[in-house]
């Protein structure tokens, strides 16, 4: 931490540039104010001596007067999707124009949680966006500090929790809609890892809709969202099966993109010709010609814009009952499977 | 922010703790900073009585004392490689091993730049660690608040900074080798941004080898990083020469990957038997079976480590001297080259 001391030895104060420009400190501080009301010129001339005199707002100061430090907690857990880091940089983004910080926390093992639970309190957040798991106890602990939060891409059933999510059920539906629609009879399944509910979601609305259009011949692996077990997942369903499936249906891009390249690679099978294989994510690498997945992209923008909003509404409002937000995806048709 | 009164309407302090537990009230606050000297049955037992007061230490109004935030900044630019969350990530967790915390800065636009460094100032972080673009007057600035910082795999020939980097040139170098003694006469080079100086060394990496080996057929054309630009870099490329050339050196893996995609799928060339592409970062799709890449792997996890240590030696001794510590790249032999 630094500051700038005037050459009589005190910190520059708001006190003193608003003395130097003829104006009241709450003009000054209001200035400084991501989004406060004050005119261009003013701000202009305000900065202009602030610059000159080294003056700068201390914001921990000002957090212990205001009780907001305009900082709120991401968390992601250390299971990294190609798809998350968008996410992360779309919420700074929201955040930022917003006025507000995003404090990073990282969970290599899911143990870590308490530790990082204590000190997402100590660092007086005003705001927490929960992209990793978190278990009962730790949302009473956080009702019980009066921490507002929303989760990002995971619901609870049973809890009355903010949560901002994309449709997995329908956008399975829809793919599975579209697969049958096209011929495919036989289809292979590869699912995220058990104790994610988005894979849950996804892997049970597909077999819904399965179940529903009567597809007689479905079978299920388990996967853990990682481009090996895409691969392996594909190596599996055949080894169970005698043969590949028409179709294989999996929990995410990634994986998707593990058993297109298995499926060429180590089987010598033409996607589609011969296979077709869906995702769910719209990553990145979704999108290149290699793999040009059929997928349901998820719409960044929109679940980061409504998890901004829903944490500053309510750090504003704590009183706010919870709210669930729910994306329909965007559908993509693409090259990855035969579609009618 | 939230705290938790005790019944007679003050806030739970560390020295209710300390009277509870029958120990000094330093003896509470070393139970709960990270890494310092304390028994574990200690710690259990203020532990326990903390959570049933319900009293978490006020990490800000610490950091008013101690003049530590305990807070990082990382600013990254919207430019986004799909190689820079791996680095966010790591950076997070190497900290965070430390008692330190990310705050996340991500620029849009370069212009942005300015208000974010008025941010930075404000909410008072220890070090920034800088993965975007910044002027010598804003290096002015950041040295003048005494704010310690390090460029992560960008160098400033003319500045005494501290910076992290990859060896762009050895590994230019060492993939120009490969590539001349396993044959390659004709070369073409899709080069990053004009901005990028990884992108500048890393090009005339590449330009010097080829000159010092007597290659005489080089063309250059530029990219941006993405994987669009590798397409059409090596449609350039072919116009250019009127025929594709023996390898194609880019920049970065992504646009090596766009490439080879066009390569394939756009002109039906063969990777790698009527055409050598390489790349340069070692992301995680250079892996997969599609892209197999022959690239120069960064060290991002001792990239990331020597990045935390030098930010956190800074802040305890800030008159520790500029450093640069390069890091030789990892050479990854990939089939998307024909190598001897």
């Amino acid at each position: 931490m630094s500051d700038v001391r005037r050459r009589d030895g005190h910190r520059v104060t708001s006190y003193d540039v608003a003395r130097l420009v003829g104006v009241s400190q709450s003009a000054v501080s209001r200035c400084f104010k991501p989004g406060a009301s004050v005119s261009k010129k003013m701000r202009a001339r305000v900065m202009k001596v602030a610059d000159d005199l080294g003056y700068q707002p201390n914001a921990i100061a000002r957090s212990l007067i205001t009780r907001r430090s305009n900082m709120v907690a991401v968390v992601i857990s250390q299971q990294t999707n190609l798809y998350y880091p968008e996410v992360l940089v779309q919420l700074s983004q929201r955040f930022s124009e917003r006025g507000v910080r995003v404090l990073l926390f990282t969970l290599e093992h899911e143990s870590d949680i308490d530790v990082l639970y204590n000190q997402i309190f100590q660092y007086q957040v005003d705001g927490v966006v929960e992209a990793a798991r978190l278990s009962g106890e730790q949302i009473d602990l956080m009702e019980q500090r009066g921490i507002p939060f929303v989760f990002y891409n995971r619901s609870l059933k049973d809890r009355r929790v903010n949560a901002v999510c994309c449709d997995q059920i329908e956008g399975e539906r829809w793919l599975v809609n579209r697969l049958v629609e096209s011929g495919h009879e036989t289809f292979g399944l590869i699912s995220g890892p058990e104790d994610s509910s988005v894979s849950v979601e996804r892997t049970q609305g597909a077999l819904e809709r399965l179940k529903e259009l009567d597809v007689k011949s479905v079978t299920v692996v388990l996967g853990d969202y990682s481009y090996e077990s895409g691969a392996s997942g594909l190596l599996e369903l055949k080894n169970k099966l005698g043969k590949l499936p028409d179709a294989v249906v999996c929990a995410n891009d990634v994986m998707a993109i593990g058993c297109m390249d298995a499926a060429r690679y180590r089987l010598g099978v033409k996607v589609p010709d011969e296979l077709s294989v869906v995702g769910f994510d719209g990553v990145g690498p979704a999108q290149w010609q290699s793999y040009d997945l059929t997928t349901v992209r998820q719409p960044v923008r929109r679940m980061t814009e409504a998890a901004v909003s829903m944490i500053l509404e309510r750090v504003e409002e704590p009183e706010l009952p919870p709210e669930k937000r729910t994306f329909s995806g965007i559908l993509v048709d693409g090259g990855s499977a035969r579609l009618a």
